[in-house]
């Protein structure tokens, strides 16, 4: 059996090692189009930013190495110009010498990946972009000296501007703010990090902003000069370099000219074992569309943990094993100087824009018990299906421990666990460790309370109709708190003076409000027993405040 | 309706303010025999070490806070002791005036705790226990000053022996470090922390011995003098302070005198109602036997989660709410130093004495991507049903990160993911953070290879057996990593060429190894394909170092 295999990242990798110990026989043949296979691409801006200071520690294998291990012919800087499905026969470029080859294979496997973006604009052509090695050594080479067409002497970069605030360009942003630079990015949408709701985005943006990077929300770049960017909004910005972060594309172009098929969404479109239209095909990692867990649809994923799988999968399906479909939740995280910020399945952006009916949880606790030294703040999010009880969504932003709760969550989601049973989810406690009703816990409790309908809460994008409608706003935390900052319009009754001066209040619709939503959830259950119309503000005032005080994004 | 509470920690408390939060008219009354109500009680090591300096700390509640909050009627220092089910009433006393009452109550929630064991030796009298937060003035006070009956001068005490090294025996250890005393764990059985296999347990005890702890293993107190133990082999240890720390027992007397039954360990009998064997009487908390998850059999798991959670249930119940079904998995973790240990789920120990089949995966995995600084190494340890592919235990030491995998398989086991599809969770990843294919996901890669028969394993505890039977042990590891400590027996062909050195290597049933065990795949692999019979040590020689090396437990 001959396995040639298009890409030597990730999913490809993955598939020809797993494939060489499935099949000692085999011949397994992969072409690679850059100069290295096996490199660790989520370690780039790390390499950028100094923090990993050995170039080799990014290049994880090597083709002298695969060779060695696992008997693999890896050829770097060959890239394959066709497929001919009906012949079984790729048109393979050796980049260096430009000679062409036909190879002949049993299975072909696609991991071609995804491309950056790079928008039509003037000056685009001086734009860098981060994918693999050799975009990393342009761009520390850019950072080290400036380009010789404007200035011969040796002139470190001092500016930058990231288009793009996802994932990329923030992990970007940090690392050239630790380099030194002056720092700049632009963002199309008002918030950054589109994976994330505007109101669990706002931390970050508010951490990248006290690291001196400066945002540029809503606005967008209009043309590049020789050394600054034209804005939208006509300002321009700085920039020595440039690098564009704005997502990726599918690499379908290959396939498509051997008429493979791709899905709607651009990505080659596959069934469960990663088989493509074509017989003797498959295709797997960023370049493929999977199935999503939420809503059985197909999309793109562009991340490296579905993609080391599906490559390992493949190998399986090519050795005659069994395997289990395997939609995809998305599970994400991204560092921000001292915070993390992660996300699984839908955003409530997604889910309004689908129609799908959803309930919203706010929660703001410790990443473990108060009472021990060091606990950090976070934010969670939990979307869940208001019919079925099911998790569709979660979102974290915090210190340490965000990425546990969002991992947890994310194999809940898998395993069926609906949003109430995450109450019952027995979690390491020790107090440095967590708390005894863990994070994810109190999401249950909360999932549990607007379940059975002993809570009713009403989120920061709907207060201000809820109060022109009539509603009036409580604020239960002490007069401390609310002297220091209150929501338009809140009255203050602390909630341990509630039950005497319930009275005072005026009739109607209460929305109660607390710092986090948990005073408010006690408050509320006071009231609503007391025969009033009562709703607790979702995540509080650290919400709201994030939120609503900030974007109208949502309304 | 009127509500009585025998406890006010944890269950109890969770039950109380739950109940309020239902039912606003409710009488609630919480009577607490100690001096103090809703207090941190797995914070007292750490009190006790100094890490949390402020003792009020320790007390999330007072019985005014509760008052005013939740219009809670707590009365510490008062002991219930005895229950009429029949007329539904309970006796109290004052321990402060010794005044005794009858209370009636509609409902009675037990939440009475566990007690610690305190054997009978000579001298025990003088040995402290660690339970509630007198117990830590106690145990603070004789730190600070050494018992007058020795000396009159205020001494600081120097010298202590802690009697069991489990959890809270470890985090005492650890904290009576911190404060510069000179410490000794006795522990009965051969290895620290039963909970853990023996090579599991390992580590922590280098790293408790590595920070001056000094460990008695196998060995016991037989009696205790006034400055010092004696040891069961005849030895003596210097002990200004003595602190038993052996394990618990639920406390069931009260329960049992009113003739409520109580299950095969002694705890109190429920329903998954929490329902006693009395009408109108309910326990909760590490008093009562929980159905263990794995078994369906009822057991003690004195554990803050479960009891928390069970509080609130039984408030719903008695509220009217219906409720699940919750069996505890028991997922535990501790600190040690710079290590921390967690479990979930049943020990290899427990199957093996079970008598039920089991598989055991060892692994050696980073808390996140190599090439990213920082990464701390740690040990995994999974067992899994060889006919259902159910995990049944998980076990983690090490670094950072050891509770999110821990936390991610307990969840896996309640949403009834198996062991396989660990491979096919999609957890965080960015390189700081985690790894592409995350350690989970690599325990669901070896249990599928297992499964499927892609890969045979050799326990470290079978090894023995399997070379004195005429097997031949292989070492893929580099030479020099092979003469740096080898297994005795082994030879060494290095993994890279065993391709080409394969025909060396002798008739008959071959062991190979590596480090970790990865590499042992990749050659289990190679020879299985050349047709010879091979198994791969599991978990490599870091695995066999820890077990094999210095533990026959298990043979």
């Amino acid at each position: 059996m001959k396995v040639v295999i298009v890409g030597g990242v990730a999913g490809g990798m993955s598939a020809a090692t797993r494939l060489r110990r499935l099949n000692e026989d085999a011949q397994i043949v992969v072409f690679e189009r850059g100069a290295h296979v096996s490199f660790a691409n989520c370690g780039l801006p790390y390499y950028a930013g100094g923090v990993i200071d050995d170039r080799d520690a990014l290049l994880l294998q090597t083709p002298a190495s695969l060779a060695a291990r696992f008997a693999l012919d890896v050829r770097v800087r060959t890239e394959v110009t066709s497929i001919d499905p009906a012949a079984r026969t790729v048109t393979v470029r050796d980049l260096t010498t430009g000679a062409e080859t036909v190879e002949t294979y049993d299975e072909l496997i696609l991991s071609p990946g995804a491309s950056p973006i790079v928008p039509d604009l003037p000056g685009v052509e001086r734009a860098l972009v981060l994918r693999d090695v050799e975009d990393v050594d342009r761009l520390v080479a850019a950072l080290d000296a400036q380009a010789a067409t404007k200035d011969a002497a040796h002139v470190p970069a001092r500016t930058a501007v990231i288009v793009g605030a996802g994932f990329i360009g923030i992990e970007l942003a940090e690392n050239l703010r630790r380099r030194g630079l002056d720092v700049t990015v632009v963002e199309l949408a008002d918030q950054v990090l589109g994976p994330l709701d505007p109101e669990m985005a706002a931390p970050v943006a508010d951490e990248l902003r006290a690291n001196g990077v400066r945002l540029e929300l809503g606005n967008e770049v209009t043309a590049i000069g020789a050394d600054d960017v034209t804005l939208g909004d006509g300002g321009t910005v700085p920039a020595d370099v440039v690098v564009m972060a704005i997502g990726v594309r599918p690499e379908a172009a290959l396939a498509v000219a051997a008429g493979i098929a791709t899905g709607t969404r651009g990505g080659i479109a596959v069934d469960e074992s990663m088989r493509t239209s074509a017989d003797h095909v498959y295709a797997v990692g960023d370049a493929v569309e999977k199935i999503d867990a939420v809503s059985g649809r197909s999309g793109l994923v562009p991340l490296a943990n579905p993609a080391n799988r599906q490559g390992r999968l493949v190998a399986d399906v090519i050795s005659g094993l069994s395997v289990r479909p395997r939609p995809v939740v998305g599970t994400a995280i991204v560092g921000a100087f001292s915070l993390m910020a992660a996300a699984v399945g839908w955003n409530e952006k997604r889910l309004r824009a689908d129609g799908r009916p959803y309930r919203a949880i706010h929660t703001h606790p410790q990443s473990h018990a108060g009472y021990y030294p060091g606990a950090q703040g976070m934010s969670l999010k939990l979307l869940v299906d208001p019919e079925t009880d099911a998790i569709l969504g979660a979102q974290g932003v915090g210190g340490e421990g965000v990425d546990k709760r969002i991992d947890v969550i994310a194999t809940a989601m898998v395993g069926g666990i609906t949003a109430s049973e995450l109450a019952d989810l027995e979690l390491a406690y020790a107090p440095q460790f967590g708390s005894a009703k863990d994070p994810v816990n109190m999401l249950g409790y909360v999932a549990d309370n607007l379940r059975v309908g002993t809570a009713a809460t009403i989120q920061w994008h709907e207060l201000s109709a809820a109060l022109d409608a009539g509603a009036t706003l409580v604020d239960v935390r002490t007069p401390a708190e609310f002297a220091a900052g209150s929501i338009p319009g809140a009255v203050n009754v602390e909630l341990d003076a509630l039950r005497s001066r319930a009275g005072e209040l005026p009739e109607g619709e209460l929305i109660v409000h607390c710092h986090v939503g948990q005073r408010g959830h006690t408050a509320a259950r006071i009231l609503r027993q007391l025969g009033r119309e009562v709703r607790n503000l979702d995540g509080g005032y650290r919400t709201w405040a994030a939120g609503a005080a900030r974007t109208d994004a949502l309304v």
